[in-house]
Formats: C-alpha cells, sequence, structure tokens
C-alpha cells in the first residue's frame, strides 16, 4: 500500500510518559476540581450519539437545567463551545447589525459581550458602574429611554470584580421598552439564586466547569418563548456564524438525526452527574453551602488584614477579591500557596500588578475544609513574605 | 438570604438513576469507542489552565499532531466544537465575502462545507462527480482555470459515500493558479497515509472522535504559513464568527494567558492519550492494520454477496459503504444487530432508505474480532430477515 508515498517523518513521534498530574485545590476563576462520580461518569464508554441511551441522557440533563435555573423553557441544552461561544451564539443568532445593544459594564465578562456584538456591526452602549458597585434598576430605565435596544446585556456575576448585580425586576423593565435580557450566570448558575422565569430573563447562558464543578468544553444556555420569537423573526436575515446559530444548535436535541454534527456524549455523561448532584443535595441548600463558606472566608480575611473592595451586601459568594496593601508581593505569595499548599489562586483580570487575587469557592470546592486550609495557608505566606 | 426570593420551583428536579450505558460495538461513522487508557486519562483531575503541568500537555498534544498529521506547522492545535466547527473557522477566517471557493464534490461531507460558506457569502463552485469516483487532478486544473477561487476544498474520505480521495499533486496545482488547498480528514485522519507538507496541504482538519478514537468534543486543525499569510492579509476585513476565528483560537495555544477562554481540559488529556498509543503503535502500522481489518470486511461481505459501490482502489478503510438487494429490509437488520449483538451500524447519511448501511472500522474499533462478529452477526441477519 505504501508505492508512491513519501518516506514517513519520526521528528515529532515525542516519546511521552503516562498522565500523571498533581492534585491541586482550586481556588481560582474556574475550573473548580470536578467530583470523583463527576469524573467517574465521565469516564463511561461511549454510545452512539441516536441510542436511546443518550437521547435519555440529553432528556435529562434538559431537565436538570431547568432545575438549577428555574426555568420552564424547552429551548435549554449545552453545546461543545467555552465562555466566549454562547454570548457570541445569542448575540449573533437575535440581533442584526445595526441593532443596538445596552451592555451594564461590569468588568472583564461584560467587555467579552462589548467585543462579540461589535465583530457583528451590533451598536454597543455601555452603561458604566464602578467595578464594586452594582446597577440600579433606574440605572437600566435610563438607557432603555435613551437607546431603545433590541437587547439588554447583564453579567450576573462577573468573576474579575466579584460583584454580584441584582436581577429582580430588570427583565420586567426591558420588555416595557420591547428589549429583551440576555444575562450571564457563567460565574453564578449554580451558587446564588438564579430564576430565570421569575426574573423575566429571556436569554440565560453559563459553562459547565465553574459553580456546577463540569467539566470544561460546554456551553449551557436557556432561552424563552419571547427569545425565539425574535430568532424566528430574523431568518429572513441570518448572520454568518453558521456553528453558532442557536436554532441549528438546538435541533441536535430535538432531531433523531445526528449525523451532521456529534454532541460532545462524554461532557455531557459528566454535566448529568454533576447536575444529580445540584438535585440530590437541594438547590437552597447549595446556594446556602456557596454563601456560607464564602462568609467564612471573608471574616477570616478581614481578621488578616487582608481589603476586600467590593461592599459586603454586593459581594458573589463563587469569587472572592482581595487587596494586598503596599509592600505585599502577592506574585510571591501566590508562587507559595502553589508550591507548599497545591493551592491555586488566580491573579487579577489584566493587568496583573501582583496586588490583587482572586478567590474561587466554586460548587465541589465551596467546603469549609478548603476555606480553613486556604486561610492558614494565606496566613502562613503573609508572615514569611508579606 | 432568601428574603424577597420567589419560592423554588422542583418540577424539573427529576429523580435520575446513576449513570449505566450498555456496551456496544460502535461500527458506525463515530464516535468509535474508546480505548481504557483514553477513558482513563480523561477522567484525571484537572488541574489550572495555566498550570505548567497543563501547558506541558499542551505541547505534547501539538507535537503528536504534527506527527499524525506528517506536519511542521506551529499552528497545530485543538479546540472544543465538533466537525462543523473547524471548517467554519477556516472558512470564517481565511475567504472574504466575493471570494470563491471551489469545493470537490465527495457527498454529505462537502455539501456541509458549501452551506458554510454560502452562509457567509462566499461564491461557490461545485466540481462534481459520482459518489463512487474520485476527482482527477484534471478536474482540479479545469476548476482552478475557470473559477480563479481562492480556495479548493477536498474532503478526503467522505463518511457518506465512503471513498478516498488521492491527494497527491493537487497541493501544487493549487499553488501554480494562486488558490490554498483545505481538505476534511475527518474520515481519514489516523487510518490512511496523509502528509499535510509532502502533499501541499495548507489547511487541514479533522475530529477527535473518529480514527483517532479520542473523545468528542474536539476540532483539529493545522495551517501552514501560506495559510497564515492570507490570514494576516484579512486583518483589516475581519468576518464575524469571533469564537471561530482561527488566530483567536490558535492564541490560546501560544498565550499565557487563558484568563478569557478556557481549553477544554479533559478532553485534551484524552487527545493526548489517544496520540500516543498512534506513536506507540506507529503510524504506518497503524494504517496497516485498518487496511488489513477494511480488507477482511470486504472479502467477508463479498462472500455474503453484499454489495459494495465503491471500487475497492477508491475505498476508505474506516467506512465501507454497503448496499442491499431489493426485498432485504437493511433497518430491521440493523436493529437485529444492536438488540441481539449490541452492535452499531450507520445507516445511509439522508434519507434512509433502509437498503445502505455504512459500517466503520475507526481507530481502536479496527480491530480482527470485530470484523468477525460483525460478519457472522450479518450472516444471522441476512438468514432471518434478509
Amino acid at each position: 500500500m505504501r508505492n508512491h508515498l513519501p518516506p514517513i517523518s519520526n521528528t515529532h513521534r515525542k516519546r511521552t510518559q503516562q498522565l500523571d498530574v498533581p492534585i491541586r485545590t482550586l481556588l481560582g476563576t474556574g475550573p473548580s476540581n470536578i467530583p470523583a462520580r463527576v469524573l467517574q461518569a465521565l469516564g463511561t464508554q461511549v454510545v452512539g450519539a441516536q441510542d436511546k441511551v443518550f437521547l435519555n441522557v440529553l432528556r435529562e440533563v434538559q431537565e436538570l437545567l431547568r432545575y438549577v435555573w428555574q426555568t420552564d423553557n424547552a429551548c435549554t441544552f449545552a453545546f461543545a463551545g467555552n465562555e466566549q461561544s454562547a454570548p457570541e451564539a445569542a448575540i449573533a443568532t437575535i440581533l442584526k447589525p445595526g441593532d443596538v445593544l445596552v451592555v451594564g459594564h461590569s468588568g472583564h465578562m461584560s467587555v467579552r459581550i462589548e467585543r462579540i456584538a461589535e465583530a457583528y456591526g451590533i451598536t454597543v452602549q455601555r452603561i458604566a458602574r464602578t467595578d464594586s458597585d452594582v446597577l440600579q434598576l433606574d440605572d437600566i430605565r435610563t438607557a432603555l429611554e435613551t437607546y431603545r435596544p433590541a437587547l439588554v446585556a447583564l453579567v450576573h456575576g462577573d468573576l474579575s470584580t466579584g460583584a454580584l448585580q441584582p436581577l429582580s425586576g430588570i427583565g420586567e423593565v426591558c420588555h416595557e421598552h420591547g428589549a429583551l435580557l440576555m444575562v450571564d450566570t457563567i460565574g453564578s448558575l449554580g451558587a446564588v439564586p438564579v430564576y430565570v422565569d421569575a426574573w423575566g430573563i429571556d436569554i440565560c447562558y453559563s459553562t459547565a466547569e465553574k459553580c456546577l464543578s463540569a467539566v470544561p468544553g460546554l456551553s449551557l444556555i436557556t432561552l424563552n418563548d419571547r427569545a425565539l420569537e425574535r430568532i424566528s423573526q430574523q431568518s429572513n436575515s441570518p448572520l454568518p456564524a453558521h456553528a453558532l446559530q442557536v436554532d441549528r444548535l438546538y435541533r441536535l436535541w430535538t432531531s433523531d438525526s445526528q449525523d451532521d454534527e456529534l454532541l460532545p456524549i462524554n461532557l455531557l455523561y459528566a454535566l448529568r452527574e454533576s447536575l444529580r448532584m445540584v438535585a440530590d443535595e437541594g438547590l437552597v441548600e447549595c446556594w446556602q453551602r456557596h454563601r456560607n463558606n464564602a462568609e467564612l472566608l471573608w471574616f477570616g480575611i478581614e481578621d488578616l488584614a487582608v481589603e476586600c473592595p467590593v461592599a459586603i451586601e454586593h459581594r458573589l459568594p463563587s469569587l472572592t477579591v482581595v487587596y494586598f496593601s503596599n509592600g505585599v508581593d502577592g506574585k510571591a505569595m501566590k508562587r507559595h500557596l502553589l508550591t507548599h499548599y497545591n493551592i491555586e489562586v488566580a491573579a487579577a483580570a489584566h493587568p496583573d500588578q501582583g496586588t490583587t487575587w482572586r478567590i474561587g469557592l466554586m460548587g465541589y470546592n465551596s467546603r469549609a475544609e478548603n476555606v480553613t486550609l486556604f486561610l492558614k495557608a494565606l496566613e502562613d505566606a503573609l508572615r514569611i513574605l508579606g
């Protein structure tokens, strides 16, 4: 068979060892550590994408996503992607060039939404707020009256600032002004109350690997009939982003034929298991656990005289931003925690001056023993390097 | 904390059982069964995306992808996606509206490329061929002279037809005419010879879950300097598809900062392991194994008087299309194999008349015992239901 074939090059036939990774306690901005039962589900052998066993997995994932999002939306599903994929899919499918999008500025994650929208020729209007504060209902109302947007986009819990944006009442005001409301719950879903239906959120998205402790590589999204109606009106002038069109992606969850595109089977096994864990614990209990462990962290940090810039009533339990006072080498302390305690925390979103940390207590990692270990390690680092 | 919050709905708090899936022998169009050592790597605990341990995994994956693609291309990587994502990323990043794309018609997978390109306003020119035959070098040359395309797209092994497109010499002719060559190796990578550099392929892509036996959810892509040069020329007029821009996706493999977007860590652990298996076996030996087991299947099918429409010199070893004669109920036989033997084969690409099967022997599943079991099961089904 090898007639007329070029010779084989072994230049890149790299010799490698069996995978061996250290066990870190991941207290950054995600991923969080994955529970053993989720890893076990992940490692389950594949079946065909049209196998009735797998179709049942899909139905269960949809139901449990509806539970954690507190929604009855039929169009609730997951697809292969990262933090960027769901907001792009929503913007590319729902808006058309020239439409106005109002973005509530919350930090790095809201800037991502702006960048995507601008790439699609959408007119972006930013409602500014300081990094530590949150938008008020009146800010939204004024923006609706001033800019007449087709869509308002808010980040519920921005992982760059650690502030939690209240959402109650905003959907109603948006709808009164003919706008849809889209909410980014990447940093919040599973950690704090999210009520998609009761809060009138038309498009809500998240990812698997933050507070749900599932496996990186999945975007999660839910859309209500109002959003789907808007999509169907757009059908005559589709934007490109063919692979990211919400209706095409959702088709894979509703049709028997997945011949064209395969869903990420094992990641969905794992997501199902992580959602089962939330359902077993109970959503309220899960929120309360995140709150309790965050308070444990906040009070402990206060004792160490480390500053937490966000007012306590606006703090995100899943991610706490702390500032070190002048002279403390945050970068060296970060290395100390990794080297001596196998603890990973996150630096500031860009630029990293070494004076800011972001401490995540997400999903499975929101446990008292992690907080205790972290505080002891931080105390140690401050004593040696502070 | 629950003041002013709506009541919790337990409507979708579905009671579920621990995941329990049957062990199928997947002889369809993918996924193929995943080897135990790949599943074990998949289920390894995550580390942070900037952990030096993970950055080393990335470097090893890149090296081993270069080996299986036989390329020195620096820009060789993987990202969260499905069969649709890599061709869309390439088309959206390299072409601009009005550019001409010549697509070699090979079946269903080439139609996907056409659909994507049309969504982006690209002018598509199809070079037709019959489903069982392959394009000749002269067909390409004539198309290059007639249409003056910016890009020629070919499918190496179309999983809808089971024919293998020869590629030697095509890159040279494309370059003489100022066109780039893009090749889809979703159905072929790991199963048959692919020489990205020696064959002058400028953009080549695949997915993880076919003949590499890795885990669904990853798109694989490699681009040479000629393709990257074209991308850099496009930088002033970027198409949208923000999440699918090749240069943005590749940045995650080269930059220390992955704060914006996370790579699918566990899927990359698994891909690394499946690539290690190819490197352990040797690429030539891997191709030869696919060929040997395919011939075992082809000769066995001949003995059962089942027709194979593709001429033997153009057959894809990883996917064999067979036709049943009139009166044979292919759908009932397919159910018989699943029910009695836990064997899954694929029906025809749309529309499924029940008279066509597609039999995959991909990666780990290309083993003599699978062929023997399949032939015995088919003989049994033909006797009972034929």
